[in-house]
């Protein structure tokens, strides 16, 4: 219970500092029965690995996921999926110098506080490393949703104040662009504006969006474990996230009843609705509609410029910070926002399963 | 786990339909020791009571608090507490109508997916008057954060487009308007946008925002359970709200580093920030600044105008909502707001107690 | 986390002071279309009532069931159910000069420590009536066993050193005589025994069994939430137990392997055993055989005899008990250990539907 | 929730297959400021190591550890601890004729059917291995409650009729003979006893004790986490433990009241007991005396003959065991025992310490 499990039934826990052995996750609670192999979690990994383009840090991490139980040629046995990746290319003495000093923005003064103690060296546990243990449960996830014919569409929708024009939106075109961004004219402005703060020594904020497709209704347990109560918890706990939004999300403190409500139509036998202002959730449960998640980084806190700050003796100083740092979280983030997105999801369905006696039966009977 | 139950140490178990006998709450893990009786829970309640002004349902509900367990002689017992209060002025018949339609913009359709059945009076499970064991639980949170130094400052910041102007920010005002905005010339604008929208048969959406002050630093836990998650998560399971920010919030993503780094200070032997874009969380933790959350909610969904819908036999139909419904969710949810965040406070403070072995080891040498 | 919330997807929280308002239970998690009414509920708790024979305390409460929320004209709609029983009989003063002294053998000197305050009338959290929550969840698991055709048979199997002669077992004679025996002349010289016994003042152990029928093999989760694992726990919970025994219990340490392994056999198409040495239970999972649970009560601490004890300023004290206490705990506890076990296996079926991925898809097919 | 998740506050994920890659565990919610490294756990493990002696396996495992994360510079970080052993002489082989057969006394049956497929291994999930996982977990528990003064000493008290003499109880004597007994006479007659066995391919059951010292009073939560429903359920989830006994156990069901209850007497100024027939525990928490735990272990169910079985097509047959396998568990299980209470009780000491409210003001205090 400090802070590093998660789920109900389809539990994960992670591990792992930036600089220790390794980082890993054990997923419990996975159902037995699913293809699940090292190619396929390294697949997810790789959309959340460095050294990629311009915009990510230059450590050459490989990231070569090892599965380490829960899988038996190929297939999932019901039990623990261990998964580990050893951490290669650290470059500790990078960090040395930050060992009494609190870099602004990140969680540093928080640790020594809480602990009294921390492994300073590439933010240790507080790490964007900690994100592959996220990735590896998501992985795992999505596997389980695949069954149910729920699909996953994530990107990059605005970096500073360039935002995809949605009529140019090509799916397609997302895992083409360095940014992960749906639109390539924006994408290219980004990345221009990426360049020129750069050269600032200095970082910038995003917005990444997912899209869910394919959920059954009702997914989603009422009151405290609403479908977007967990969705905002798990996503609002990746690093550099401030904001979380459910359809239209902030938006609705202008908008008037008439027009948010989103008025349920039969189609084709099926219960539609006329719009999707509530992004497919009403009551904290899925309505049958698409799933709409929108999330704000903050611009990465390590940045090449002197700050002011303290250090661990409660004197004024300064920082410059050196090492390898990307100028902006969100587009090795979108598989980790996805991942987290996945995990509450598949939970949640799990869980929607024992939700009525008639269905619990039908398991037994058979 | 059908998510009727909520927190790690300070546990609360909320119960009831709105036309049932009773709505309550449990709350499990409460220290001993706090003086804690009806009249002080009462009044978190009546900061959520209907039927004060032209902008609550005229329902004359008095919900008036029955302690039934946890407390001695005006003292916690360390046991769990018990609250309930009896549900009265229900006229079921306002809803016999709605047995087989499913309300846009609720959680009708969710539910009878998910259950197979559904008290349809009222919401049943999923009507505002949930909230009310939230708000039980909350005061219980406050009471406990209180011996700790923290207090909360809450109101309505956003009616529609009027927004409160912060350099006119009045806190006594708070309470003196019917929409607990901290500006009556906002407030008074806004008051007269509603009663347009009510002539309308429409409803507005609105913006609430939560100031904690005083907390400890690092009170959080690492990678799912940080802060701001849990925040996230908490605020979110509101009905009706729809997107949760921590500090900047969304504008994050339009920020550069430089500037959303807030840098840190020393100022009277105590480390402090030189601004507070991050709204007092630092991965994960408390930086020992305020904390800022701000909420938004949609439109009432329940508008008295018809509106397309479809039924249970999967027909489309036109509903008209009658009964007494608010033309806006949020002032009645400020305290609620207020209290799911303190849940999670003081949840994650007790929590924080035993992260370090030499503060442990302190508590059983005495 | 104090301690009064159990299970994981069938989640029960119970509250209640002996001396308080009223006793109570919150489960969440049952699923929706069960029948259920208060009826059903209190045939339970008539199990469990006092004033019932000379072997049970003379209080004449009535222990009426009171069903708060989560049913709707009979059936549970899936949302928390709430019940709850006013304590009635309440003569406090009996307690008054128990305050400040220890009683041995009970829970006091732990409260007091523990919490710095106890409520002392009747035991406070303590006492017996903590028990009629665990019957109302009972009530709940064993209707929802009810649908998977599992069936409880239990009994009290020994009181001082009399046993129940297995060869007399007759299951109908359980409810007709006042110490649930299942064996009518051991029941008579147990009646003998007490007798003698509350004319010493003195009171009496006694072992309760609890036999399951009926259940699906692989009920029960690998390693820490093995079906065994958990009926320890839940039943060693129970006021007054000290030894929870599965199958031949503490005889297997005098057991050899060749006689203690159950051999496997088809019978008419079916997996059986030709013995039951396991009690039901191999590897943590049901084999589809009984389940045979065997539990040790200590002797009811309450007697009427002058004991030393020490007092809350640390003295040497006497002690004298006054008040209405059973001269044995087993034969109201009954269904208590029923409860607890009904609670672990529905709990675990349900748990037990989501561990394979083609249940879960053939869920979401229809 | 698959099961291999245990604890609230100090929470342990275990994985891993006997005859996978790795076994493992990852201990969340160890307080910061601990020494801990592999040596230190090395020690704990080569108490359960195999191939020490003629009444172990002669699998030749060396069993290292390896310390993956959450330790820096041998001091914890309060982050995850992730530990493993890599599996060693693995003969597979072995196994293979045992893939469609269900062994008599084991999981197999269970796990086929619950899961639809199973690593049929060694017993894969269901190994003795598994507990690997535990005892590294005990490793960290115990330096936890080391910092409290809290002491263990566990051993073998019974194997078949042969029973420790009490009388010659000499701690020193458990680590030197291979059977962990504290009575060298009973130590010798055991030996003798397994030899034959063994010949007779045969195996024992056997009876394990934990005595705990040095609590302070007041550990364990009220109703369902009570300090001895947590043990109970912790030690019977280790395999092959079919009762567990708390002080007098099942002896107390012929016990009367007035003998079965401890007086209290004030001794040097601290409350002590004249006797300790509760084992420690009155009321679900400790009493400040001893803790007296004693567990029941079936004989090892993988014995040589011939025996009948089924196999998964439903049909009769015979099985012969093969391999190599211990003809007695207790031996090896006892430091899995004494691994298992550690954990629940360096858990309840966390979480008692946050009972009270003055206890909680002290820490933030400071």
């Amino acid at each position: 219970m400090a802070g590093s499990v998660f789920g109900e039934i389809l539990k994960i826990s992670t591990w792992g500092e930036s600089h220790g052995a390794a980082v890993g996750a054990v997923i419990d609670g996975c159902p037995s029965g699913l293809d699940i192999n090292e190619e396929y979690v390294q697949g997810f990994l790789n959309r959340r690995r460095p050294g990629q383009s311009a915009f990510t840090t230059q450590r050459s991490e490989t990231d070569a996921v090892n599965i380490m139980s829960g899988v038996y040629e190929g297939t999932t046995l019901g039990t623990p999926i261990s998964m580990m990746v050893y951490n290669q290319s650290q470059i500790s003495k990078d960090y040395s110098d930050l060992e009494n000093v609190y870099r602004p923005g990140h969680a540093d003064y928080g640790f020594q506080v809480k602990y009294g103690i921390r492994d300073h060296r590439g933010g240790g546990r507080s790490s964007g490393r900690e994100t592959i243990g996220r990735v590896m449960g998501g992985a795992v996830a999505e596997k389980i949703l695949d069954r149910f014919g729920v699909t996953f569409t994530s990107y990059v929708s605005k970096i500073g104040n360039i935002e995809i024009d949605r009529s140019r939106f090509d799916k397609d075109e997302i895992m083409r662009n360095s940014l992960y961004m749906p639109d390539c004219i924006a994408a290219a402005e980004a990345e221009a504006y990426l360049k020129d703060l750069i050269e600032k020594k200095d970082s910038s904020g995003a917005e990444v969006e997912c899209i869910v497709s394919g959920l059954a209704p009702g997914i989603g347990e009422t009151v405290f474990d609403k479908l977007d109560a967990r969705i905002a918890g798990a996503v609002m706990s990746i690093g550099g996230v401030k904001a979380v939004e459910i359809g239209d999300g902030c938006a609705v403190s202008a908008a008037v009843g008439s027009v948010n409500n989103d008025k349920f139509r039969m189609v084709d036998g099926k219960v539609t609705k006329e719009t999707n202002h509530s992004g497919g959730i009403l009551g904290g449960m899925s309505d049958g509609s698409d799933i709409i998640v929108r999330v704000s980084f903050k611009p990465t806190p390590s940045i090449y410029q002197k700050q002011n700050t303290v250090n661990r003796d409660g004197e004024n100083t300064e920082i410059e910070i050196h090492g390898r740092h990307d100028p902006i979280i969100a587009p090795r983030a979108v598989v980790v926002v996805e991942s987290m997105i996945a995990l509450v999801i598949a939970d949640l369905y799990m869980l929607n399963s024992v939700s009525r006696m008639d269905r619990l039966e039908n398991i037994y009977k058979k």
